[in-house]
């Protein structure tokens, strides 16, 4: 079974969150379908300048299996978007897994996704996503959480600490494993080891 | 001064290759303008799935002070590409500093950017690589590699530790920590460490 993954992305979205985790699950492309999609067709502006293409929008209802919603400055703007918020609320009700990375968590809390599960999310923003999800048991120190099927990671480079963890869970160790080592990167396996946190002042 | 950064996209980039250092000197805007560069206007398709907008083609002959060149499947064609070599040529002769990720390299050493230097790569498509620049000298243990203006990384997350050893060189240690913090990215901050040679069997 080839699982459709919803790469969430609006003006503003934090390059890395999403195209670390991209990166990743491409590289099981036999189990994993990437899609971008968001509110409006045709491009989309990081917060770094570069663009990306639209494959789909919310309007077309396409089904996702997963759902990754990245963060950035944008978030600030999209957690008073309706149009986003409720579309998170309905895709995630018939998505298997729900996943954010840095600031997106204030999306999905703001969706009422998180609502008495715990999250965590980026460490210098913490203040902020807190105050967009207060019923949400928030994790201040930890570099990626896991609440049945909702993930959560921390800044930025941490999503794709919870992408391999994501295809831990889904295709097994050594499936996550391979992916690390083609792109060279050193798995941070351990998800409650968080320096980022102590060096915020959270902990 | 604000430097231009010309990432060099073809079909088939690794995506985190490119938006990796995109992230981390994309925390630095004041100093670093990104431009997207390619043969093609339009879109450009990453081997992961998602698509890259143009800004600037080649022959509209801009000038960047820093060219990044990605790996990806893509650059199996790419150093047959008259092209994309020629122009890389000429235009790391008008850079500052001219520097690829991954297999990107193999496209440098076909433009002759490489010659007599000291060089790195992927350590899984080595030999490949290697067999594009006869007369590089090819170094098969290190994250990066600087030789004068040229910096070399190795596979896909490499990049962007030379992103950020870059970012100090020219803006100080402190920005590049900076940097690394905000992405709440753990920085590999000596360039010969590279456990992923042995891997390879390099080592």
């Amino acid at each position: 079974m080839k699982r459709t993954i919803g790469i969430v992305l609006f003006p503003g979205f934090e390059m890395l969150d999403a195209m670390g985790p991209v990166e990743l699950f491409g590289m099981h492309a036999d189990a994993f379908e990437i899609v971008i999609v968001a509110e409006q067709s045709g491009t989309v502006a990081s917060a770094q300048g570069p663009k990306s293409v639209v494959d789909a929008t919310f309007a077309e209802n396409r089904h996702y299996d997963i759902l990754l919603v990245p963060g950035g400055p944008g978030t600030r703007k999209e957690v008073e978007n309706p149009v986003i918020i409720d579309w998170l609320r309905e895709a995630s009700a018939r998505s298997e897994y729900v996943t954010s990375v840095c600031t997106g968590a204030a999306l999905l809390a703001q969706a009422g996704i998180l609502n008495g599960k715990k999250a965590t999310t980026n460490k210098i923003s913490f203040g902020w996503v807190v105050s967009q999800g207060p019923t949400v048991d928030w994790v201040p120190e930890a570099r990626w959480v896991v609440d049945g099927s909702v993930l959560t990671s921390s800044g930025v480079s941490a999503g794709m600490d919870m992408a391999l963890a994501l295809i831990a869970m889904l295709l097994g160790e050594k499936a996550a494993e391979d992916a690390a080592l083609w792109a060279e990167y050193t798995w941070h396996r351990d998800k409650d080891h968080d320096p980022f946190a102590k060096a915020a002042g959270l902990v």
